[in-house]
């Protein structure tokens, strides 16, 4: 079966659109979806940069949120800017790293990322995170509770330095057999190429 | 007739693949194009960059010329990596902010970005530009003379600044009824809004 790793920070705007349609996209071309939680911080720190470049460049942040805004209306999901931005991300990575494979795992990750930018929470909350869990039908304490141990930690520290080694320097990003497309708006190209690669692999 | 405008810069890798592609779609949906010649090095300037952040951030930029090719695959055009990158595109901005409105000038403009990112020509040289101008069927020594006097010097200069005064921020950039589209793969989008706008206006 051909496969699409989705890179995502719940940190990252454009990941919200993506995370929100990549499923039924996917299910309709037989493609599967390997989902990649990881930290853009580390990432930007590499860069120079200590915050969102969004904050940064205010005048790209501006766009930025009236074009989410356009995407999310065609969408037809909700948006309402956060009123931290960007949130911390950590423990909601810390879990989707943690259970990445399991099968309520797509469905917690839509979750988080409405809380963050559909209802304005505080997503480093650890109620938040729990109340995500429950409401996919799992036990939400406990599965925290596995997730901030050592080697829950490890795991998504490894899985960002992978992002850096592999060059990926944004989110989402989507990989298909080492092909890299970066961006909401690269989601379509990245599917077909699963299916008829349009080039030969980079020099 | 809906109108939109199209700001490009001669030495924007996706302002090439825009600039091949915007008649044709316009010409399709019954809208007519406003060609808007503009420099983004003020524009970087003003954010602190001294190059391209193509250059500026590597990672970003190797991946820009991966996507750049599949982009220029997919419309079936010719890309030959440049160079030289960024190219001083100051003189073909003059001769097509001066000549903005003329009939031969998207084909000019294509000439122009053709020869910079298919043939890896030198486009701030003067018979570069000399012979795209000829190639359209238009003196081309004389026009030049024409774009190097102050009064079109100027021009080129307001419309920069004008550019940074409504937010353009880089190339390509579409604007429709005052919504701005920032990007190549946005210009589907930003016809589309010509035509029946998705949402209000931003607040």
């Amino acid at each position: 079966m051909a496969t699409i790793e989705f890179w995502f920070d719940f940190a990252s705007t454009y990941s919200y659109p993506a995370a929100a349609r990549i499923e039924r996209l996917a299910c309709e071309k037989g493609i599967s979806v390997i989902w990649r939680s990881f930290l853009l911080g580390p990432i930007f720190q590499q860069q120079g940069w200590n915050d969102s470049p969004f904050n940064i460049y205010p005048t790209q942040g501006c766009y930025m949120w009236r074009d989410l805004e356009r995407i999310c209306a065609d969408l037809g999901i909700p948006l309402r800017q956060p009123s931290v931005f960007p949130r911390n991300s950590v423990l909601a990575a810390r879990v989707a790293c943690c259970f990445a494979s399991e099968p309520w795992l797509p469905e917690f990750v839509r979750h988080v990322f409405s809380a963050n930018f559909a209802d304005d929470q505080d997503i480093s909350n650890r109620a938040v995170i729990e109340g995500c869990l429950d409401r996919v039908g799992v036990p939400g304490a406990e599965k925290i509770e596995q997730a901030l141990m050592p080697a829950s930690k490890n795991l998504l520290r490894a899985q960002t330095e992978h992002a850096a080694a592999i060059s990926v320097f944004g989110a989402p990003t989507f990989i298909v057999d080492h092909e890299i497309f970066w961006g909401n708006d690269r989601l379509e190209q990245a599917m077909a190429w699963c299916k008829s690669p349009g080039l030969n692999p980079p020099a």
